[in-house]
């Protein structure tokens, strides 16, 4: 039989688990919404009969399971020191009263390191010796597979991409610095450049998508593919920057492959070129013998991550 | 006895050489003057000639040797493929003819990679299981030891920290980008903000004390410590940019250590201080457990870098 493991991933509005098997093959999935309380027995308890019922599908007993959860994760402690949009997650130890429940070893780990280890098991990243993923979405995150393993770092925050300062005279990120990539390329930043060519009327096609309400990135874009001159020169920038900011980093890491999901993919070629061009420009790069690839795990990315994460701890 | 290893550290004046014990004590010592030929089989026999005589000098053989060298190096290949400032050192294939003539393994290490792992197994970076070292010299260099062993990546240009982007609207780095850490902090940047000075005019002290030649760092911080607040400002200015640099790096490596050396660091306080609010001033900088130590490796730090990466490739 085949080993499984049970998968979760945490999100702002539902816990989606399955079994995932070590290829990959993802079977038994069950989702519930997001606890909405800061009660923490109630959160376990919910959680637990998540993986419980999960697990209970399995011929086998599964060798493991591992937490996917955005924010700051401890994952020695096994707990998420803070989630942000996810009010009852906060100084929430998980790993060893649900591995008391569960009677298999229970890991937690943050949701960009693990989509890291997931695409280098399952997906874009497969044969890699050494990866940095990046998650391009609302906001920005990252993970970094060294020599087949996922690197954590002296505290477990290694990965922290979306906080590497690019422009020293850029907008301010919600963390309180200036420039931050998160600040520049994520969809919340997108959101941001369309607030100011509205400001400036600088888009009527824009103006027009948006009425009166905020705009998004996602209306950005079809401003742009409609043919907005001015949208689509705020994405092509911001395509330019990601490059130089991932260009950096291929000069400080120079991993065998970058390997890129999230949200703003969608864009394609009119952010992807840009985005090619400057990180290819920077120097080494082109002698770095590093490819950039985009993730096909989609909305499983989540699963697989943390289904990578309970194997790689399975055979430690 | 102890076992010793055969160090040399290729510099654009001197070759110099030592015998290295596993505890970092150095005998042995021998120079030359850095072969000025293009010629291989000459610089190939004037550096073997040196490496031999100090292998001589062990009482037991030595179990390798290693040569640290500035530039782009493939160790995997065994050479320099070039490094700026040394001329015949160009596509230039060094351990395998010398370890046919030593009678032992020779390696070839960028020196500032070498370096990290000088300072991780004998200086400031001694106990830490990850480490991000920056030379801050003429130019920028750096070098990455994870899980205790020389990072390298997927082509051997890992740690190249000098070709990070922190300000795509900075001034024209020697490798063609804008805003690299190089063309911000570094010698060669820190004339370049006097020069600017210079230029207009902006520094009496400066202009004294340069007259009618070419400023160089040193001048800027002569000026500065003379009580001069332009001068002084600058020097600020490029502590606060290194700082942004290296905490960005801290969130994607969160290293147990960032240890620093080279030339820059005489400036002492004035550059230091903003360097270090800096970098504790990012995001997860405070919780990264990262702490800043400064090298005590001086003048011999290359000599005990290639030790330490002849020791490492002599326990693989």
């Amino acid at each position: 039989m085949a080993r499984t493991v049970v998968a979760a991933d945490l999100g702002g509005t539902h816990v989606r688990a399955a079994l995932v098997e070590e290829n990959g093959r993802i079977t038994g999935r069950r989702d519930i919404r997001t606890p909405a309380t800061a009660e923490s027995h109630v959160i376990l308890g919910e959680i637990a009969a998540l993986l419980k019922a999960v697990a209970s599908s399995a011929a086998d007993a599964p060798v493991g399971a591992c937490l996917a959860s955005p924010g700051l994760i401890s994952a020695d402690e096994g707990k998420v020191i803070i989630a942000p949009n996810i009010a009852g997650f906060r100084n929430l130890v998980l790993t060893v009263p649900l591995a008391s429940q569960l009677g298999i070893p229970v890991a937690i780990e943050n949701d960009a390191s693990a989509a890291a280890l997931g695409e280098w098991r399952f997906g874009a990243g497969q044969g890699c010796r050494h990866l940095l993923h990046a998650t391009i979405g609302t906001g920005i995150g990252g993970g970094l597979v060294i020599d087949g393993r996922l690197y954590r770092g002296a505290k477990g925050f290694a990965g922290e991409i979306g906080h590497t300062i690019i422009d020293p005279g850029g907008p301010r990120c919600a963390c309180g610095s200036r420039g931050c990539l998160e600040a520049m390329v994520s969809g919340v930043a997108f959101a941001a450049r369309a607030r100011r060519l509205l400001a400036k009327s600088a888009s009527p096609v824009l103006k027009e998508i948006v009425g009166y309400r905020e705009p998004t990135s996602a209306d950005l874009f079809l401003a742009a593919k409609a043919g907005d001159r001015a949208c689509e020169a705020e994405i092509r920038h911001g395509g330019h920057l990601l490059g130089l900011g991932l260009g950096s980093l291929v000069n400080v890491l120079n991993p065998d492959a970058v390997t890129l999901s999230g949200g703003m993919l969608v864009m394609g070629e009119m952010f992807l070129a840009p985005m090619r061009e400057a990180m290819f420009s920077i120097a080494y790069g082109p002698a770095s013998g590093t490819s950039l690839r985009l993730s096909a795990l989609g909305d499983d990315a989540g699963l697989l991550g943390a289904a990578a994460v309970a194997f790689e701890r399975a055979t430690e």
